[in-house]
């Protein structure tokens, strides 16, 4: 990582529209999440932006460069464990913010009570996704066979990955 | 399994009232469910009842004995892994009920168009089911360490629990 300069900050309504920008695109790249062209603005809202999700941006010179979002993954007996998603605009990826937004999200998550963080859905081919998770002390716990219909390599496998906090 | 005779049907709206008050007696346990006693019957019919969730319930002499549901377990690019749950009344355990709705809930999910089958959350300590999905050929593909509050034990580990159809 070079010395960028970045701040990650609380997300605020003025921030949706680029965060559902470039929730479209990844979408559409159909090579990173499960959500699809098809998915409504509101469906990512609820996921990413709405309560009892926290949602944090980060900025690179002003400029809006990627966001995160944190949450319970189960209901009830299950809550006490984080699920997070990540995203790092195309023209900032390469510097590091992914492992940037990672470790912030993982003391926010700390800060929040939560006790472990889970990942439902990591495409194994999306390697520095995978690279950057285990940097900030995630490790694989499940391998779904096939359970992503990638763009341009039809089915691939999925990792479960998880951490204690 | 003695000879009991059982009928697995669709269920229908005059369903619905069972069905909810065993999700209910299910989460009240603490010992099987991350739903617990704060969970909303709208929460629990968007889960187990409706579209896109397929619902049956089985039947032994007449009377409401059971239930289960499949729906996809992902959005979009993961829409083709099924996820379903099961819930077999007290008072008819012990009869293979459990195994003869999830083998029931592989062949719907075969017809729906599937190609595997995902549970996200069971209970490592609730053997007999983690011994009937095992029977229906599932295996576990990942452990997630202490993810669950039991209501007796404490935290206890989780399995997910994969098999292709």
């Amino acid at each position: 990582m070079t010395s960028t300069t970045f701040t990650i900050r609380s997300a605020t309504e003025a921030d949706w529209p680029a965060i559902w920008a470039l929730f479209r695109s990844a979408a559409e790249s159909g090579d990173v999440f499960a959500y699809d062209e098809s998915t409504s603005e509101e469906t990512a809202r609820k996921l990413w932006f709405e309560s009892p999700a926290v949602c944090f941006v980060v900025e690179v010179e002003g400029k809006f460069a990627g966001t995160y979002y944190v949450r319970p993954n189960q209901p009830g007996r299950g809550d006490h464990v984080a699920n997070a998603g990540y995203m790092v605009a195309p023209e900032f990826r390469g510097l590091g913010l992914s492992v940037a937004l990672c470790e912030h999200s993982v003391e926010v998550a700390r800060k929040l009570g939560f006790c472990a963080m889970q990942f439902n859905f990591v495409v194994s081919t999306n390697e520095s996704a995978v690279r950057a998770w285990q940097k900030c002390c995630f490790a694989v716990v499940g391998r779904l066979s096939g359970a992503f219909r990638h763009k341009q390599l039809g089915l691939v496998d999925v990792f479960v990955m998880y951490r204690t906090l």
